[in-house]
């Protein structure tokens, strides 16, 4: 059975749970609660040096601490349902809409999440490095993130799905950021109405509840 | 045949350059001179809206821009040689290594060069977007890539090759990244052997040249 190394409360590992969901799988799911620190402690860092979750372990002990390498390495083994489409370039495309939503979107709101929240002082990145807030930063984040949903809400206009006429990957990595943008108060804007609606129709899927 | 929009000078369409180049794949090249802000124009963002290259245009005219993407795309049409794994778990590892060594390493490089250049004020991020430059960013660039530069020759320590035993997509990142070091006189440490000897190794692969 693969392991799952989680943190309930946290967007990247829901990113994980929602695949796995999708894919129909059970696996051991671990929490690593962090609020409190855990990952920093010596005996996470010995399942990932790099701090973070998710982390999963496959059935020989191997470890992936990326989501999408985890996400590639189940669907390698459980192609059904198809979430990283179905020929080579919607296979690509479906790589090439979820890095855009890690890095246009995930990415510009963990900016502003962790270089504002008092919790978060001296941690603005993950990783075994301490790294001090930049205020600027969490402004940039917010510049960033309004761009990204007109990016997107002008794609969603054009396609049912993120990456095109199926629900992938790439719309697992959207939901969760949008869900995310909450933390921050930078949800889309209520004019972006095909942005809204995806969200409502793939928020219904029962595996957006994992 | 493909079409590559390409900058001949620039880290990012390198990366797909030499990937091709292992793949023996002919391909049509156009130069796109992100110096002279060509990028930006309207000829080019009705090629690629969000201004980047490298973008691959398919033979049925299809796009993508993502790095990663124009990889996948490629190794499915072209599978030999294998550049992206070879098993379930290794073609997942490439991804994840990939992916580290883009994040932590690339990126952390271009926010030294794009928030400190005078040639980019206000091109702090590439994108649609102008983004102004953060010094504070060029700052905590220094210290991440020395971490990284760390973690990658602990890594290299223990396998010849970035993602496991051979050559793969992971290696033309960190290669593209480690000389893209020097443009901001951010280049590993001498004493971190590994590393400079994986280096030396793989820039005398032809492909280097492309």
């Amino acid at each position: 059975m693969l392991t799952l190394y989680d943190c309930s409360t946290a967007p990247s590992p829901r990113r994980t749970r929602i695949f796995l969901a999708e894919k129909g799988i059970k696996y051991e799911c671990l929490q690593v609660d962090l609020a409190k620190g855990e990952q920093m402690k010596d005996e996470f860092a010995a399942i990932n040096p790099r701090r973070t979750v998710p982390v999963l372990v496959t059935e020989d002990g191997k470890s992936l601490s990326e989501n999408l390498a985890i996400a590639y390495y189940v669907d390698q083994l459980h192609p059904e349902p198809p979430l990283m489409g179905t020929d080579p370039f919607s296979r690509a495309n479906v790589l090439e809409w979820n890095a855009r939503v890690e890095f246009e979107g995930l990415h510009a709101i963990a900016e502003i999440l962790r270089n504002t929240s008092p919790h978060m002082k001296n941690r603005a990145m993950t990783g075994r490095q301490n790294i001090p807030q930049i205020q600027e930063l969490a402004e940039r984040g917010r510049m960033r993130i309004e761009t990204f949903w007109e990016d997107l809400d002008n794609r969603l206009q054009q396609t049912p799905f993120v990456a095109g006429d199926n629900f992938t990957l790439a719309d697992i990595t959207a939901l969760v950021c949008v869900d995310f943008a909450r933390w921050v108060k930078a949800s889309p804007a209520e004019n972006l109405k095909a942005l809204h609606s995806w969200h409502n129709k793939v928020s219904k899927r029962p595996s957006a509840q994992a």
